[in-house]
């Protein structure tokens, strides 16, 4: 249960009266999600989702919502903050940065059909397209230089034969540059568990709270080492297929991106094999966060390094 | 039926190449509307309302789009417009300019319950606080210069004991000045026709094409004459009740609106008297329009000259 900031109806009715979206009808709160605090709020004008930030600060959020609400005006699924009498996205709400958002249909799949991985490639690849006019900027944190550095950092803590595999998967990406490839706005995390799913709809992309300027490669690379990966931890050789095919139905590959792609699946992999040993071995004190097992991206490095395929 | 332009599909496919919507999966003209041409658009994103604009041009769109963008940003039931490539929401399509906006649920309701009159109330409030914050303007063309000078052309022709009425009623409103009145954004034509409902909750706010910047008070006065009138041409005192009560709920009259009321009553009424006049002395070379009975505003007007109670 991820509700860590509690809020109470006359507290959210009061907060309410600078919105335009009538009377406070309920509140519930949401189980999924594990940074931030979510509730359904009903009222009479409808079902939103209202985020308070546990980590984010007030002055930070701009960039994210705005970007969202960017991306729901371009008919990208994915939720629109709704703006107060101040016309902003966001205001503190027992003591927490907080904002509403439009409520989506679906839900999240485990296990995603080859239709849904085209499916989510296509919205994707429209995601890359939408952000092209958005005009705010944000550097990506957990770039080659976070990897490289958080890597150097564990190293001595780690199984002799894990440190050498990570240490030759840093290696190999520091002999790579990707400044060349097309750039744009990313969601970074786009996981399984960040996408709501109606049948083979997309119904919405969530949580862009690591979303950035990077690399558009990288985004689809990120995507393909989550939604092919089966339950054995490989790569299924049909979604892989579709993902990439939905995503170039609207923007076909580059060659120059065809030519990095190898190399940026493994850069995709190795962002999150990182972060998950990082997880592990300096877990935040009081950190709400699941820790999740960082073999799983170590197996998709390792097997992505084996490859002779990848799908193109 | 009201598809004035015909789109196919090879040329709206091509249109959509600057969306990021997706594929286009279907098209289907729309019977509703009298101004303009509407297709249902279904695309693997889902479903859109794309209109064709028979009488606007391409310059005068902005004011009318950016501001249902701007109030469905800020929560207010009514369709959000998709924004292209270039960030625009309206470009050509066989020769007309067009616009995509978001398909909403609902229906109208000829015969509206207490209940709904409320619901449109609140929401209409609420239009008018999420307007607070809508930059751009729009003066209203149908004000009381323009229903003067228009009434004073069609004297002579009418009977001349209606023709007394409306000379009675214009020479009433010019004694009139509501300068001093709380002003905004005003949808300025929110008839049944206009409104969306789903069960008692308002799904939409559509055709906001005579939206400008006038009296706030002036738009509950349209809206009531319209949503309150039952089948025999008489304002029934419930729906009317609800209606100001939905309002007031979000937004309180002030004083000098409450002395307003009963003139602004007959003003909204006059304004469609008026306007139904000039299509039934005055029709357009092939205009589009059906002609709507006169004689409903003037019952409307003189029936507000008698009343004694009006439901504050």
């Amino acid at each position: 249960m991820s509700v860590y900031t509690s809020v109470g109806e006359a507290e959210l009715a009061a907060w309410l009266t600078r919105y335009s979206i009538g009377q406070l009808k309920s509140l519930k709160g949401i189980a999924a999600g594990i940074t931030n605090t979510n509730y359904f709020v009903d009222t009479t004008h409808g079902r939103y989702v209202l985020t308070l930030f546990e980590v984010l600060a007030l002055d930070e959020l701009p960039y994210y919502l705005e970007l969202m609400s960017h991306l729901a005006r371009h008919g990208v699924a994915c939720p629109a903050p709704i703006a107060d009498s101040t016309d902003s996205y966001a205001s503190l709400l027992a003591g927490k940065p907080a904002c509403l958002v439009t409520c989506l249909t679906g839900s999240e799949v485990g296990a995603p059909s080859s239709a849904q991985c085209q499916a989510v490639g296509e919205m994707l690849a429209a995601m890359h397209e939408a952000g092209n006019t958005f005009p705010k900027r944000m550097d990506n944190p957990r770039g080659p230089a976070w990897w490289s550095a958080t890597a150097a950092g564990l190293y001595g803590e780690m199984d002799a034969s894990d440190a050498a595999s990570l240490h030759e998967e840093v290696a190999f990406q520091e002999r790579y540059r990707f400044a060349h490839l097309p750039t744009g706005v990313v969601h970074a995390d786009l996981f399984r568990d960040n996408v709501l799913l109606d049948g083979e709809r997309v119904a919405g992309f969530i949580d862009f709270y690591y979303a950035c300027n990077d690399v558009l490669l990288y985004d689809v690379a990120i995507a393909l080492n989550d939604w092919a990966r089966g339950e054995d931890g490989n790569i299924d050789d049909d979604k892989a297929r579709a993902l990439l095919a939905g995503y170039q139905s609207v923007r076909p590959l580059t060659g120059d991106e065809r030519a990095a792609w190898p190399s940026m699946l493994r850069a995709a992999g190795l962002r999150f094999w990182v972060s998950r040993l990082l997880d592990f071995y300096r877990p935040q004190a009081g950190e709400m966060t699941y820790t999740k097992d960082p073999k799983v991206f170590q197996k998709v490095v390792e097997e992505h390094r084996a490859r002779s395929d990848f799908w193109l």
